[in-house]
C-alpha cells in the first residue's frame, strides 16, 4: 500500500495546458486531480457533463460560472461545490497554479 | 449551485474528538472530510473497512501504519494513498490540526 503521490506536486507539468490525473478510476467513480496554470474555458463555451461532479480547489483560486447566474463564483483554496449532472458551467479564470480535486460519480443524466 | 463549504474551515470544531463531515453520500460513494486534532487510533486497535478508501492529507501530517509493515508511513500535506477493502491499518499520530479527505467507494470485501 504505497503513498501514491502528492496532490501539490507540480514538477514536470506542462504549464501550457491543464493536467488531468486520474487517481481512482472505477466503473462508477473517477477521482481526478486537475492542475491549471491560468487556463479557462474558451470564450463562449460551456462545460456540461453527464455525471455529477464534486469539485474542490485545493490550492490557488478560480472563477466558476454557472449558466443562468449573473456572476461567477470565486473559489478559494478549500472551497468545494457540487455540480449536478448536465448543469452547464464554465471556468472563467484560474490562478497560476490552481490544483483542483474532482470526484465524478453516479449515473448519467437522462 | 452553492459553494458548499471550505475544507480548511475549522471554526467551531470540537478539538477533543475527530470530526467527520460527509460531503457527498450516495449508495456507492461517500466523500468525507475528517479533521484530527492530534487523535490517533487507540493503542492495540486496527481500522478495517469493508470498502476501498482513497484518502489524502490536505493539511497537517499523520503517521499511517498498515498491518504487516515494519514502520508507519509519514503522510504530509498532499500525500494520498489507496487503502484496499479489509486492509488493516491504524493512524499512529496526527498533527494538530490535520485535515483529511477520504473517498469511500466500491463493493464491500467478501
Amino acid at each position: 500500500m504505497e503513498v501514491l503521490g502528492n496532490l501539490f506536486g507540480l514538477q514536470g507539468l506542462d504549464r501550457e495546458a491543464e493536467t488531468f490525473d486520474a487517481l481512482v478510476a472505477t466503473q462508477g467513480l473517477r477521482v481526478e486531480r486537475i492542475v491549471s496554470f491560468g487556463q479557462a474555458t474558451p470564450e463562449g463555451e460551456w462545460l456540461e457533463q453527464a455525471r455529477a461532479e464534486w469539485v474542490a480547489v485545493l490550492q490557488g483560486a478560480a472563477l466558476l460560472r454557472f449558466a443562468g447566474e449573473e456572476a461567477p463564483r470565486r473559489m478559494e483554496a478549500g472551497d468545494h461545490v457540487l455540480i449536478a449532472p448536465a448543469r452547464r458551467h464554465r471556468v472563467e479564470w484560474t490562478a497560476t497554479p490552481t490544483v483542483w480535486l474532482a470526484v465524478h460519480f453516479g449515473a448519467s443524466a437522462p
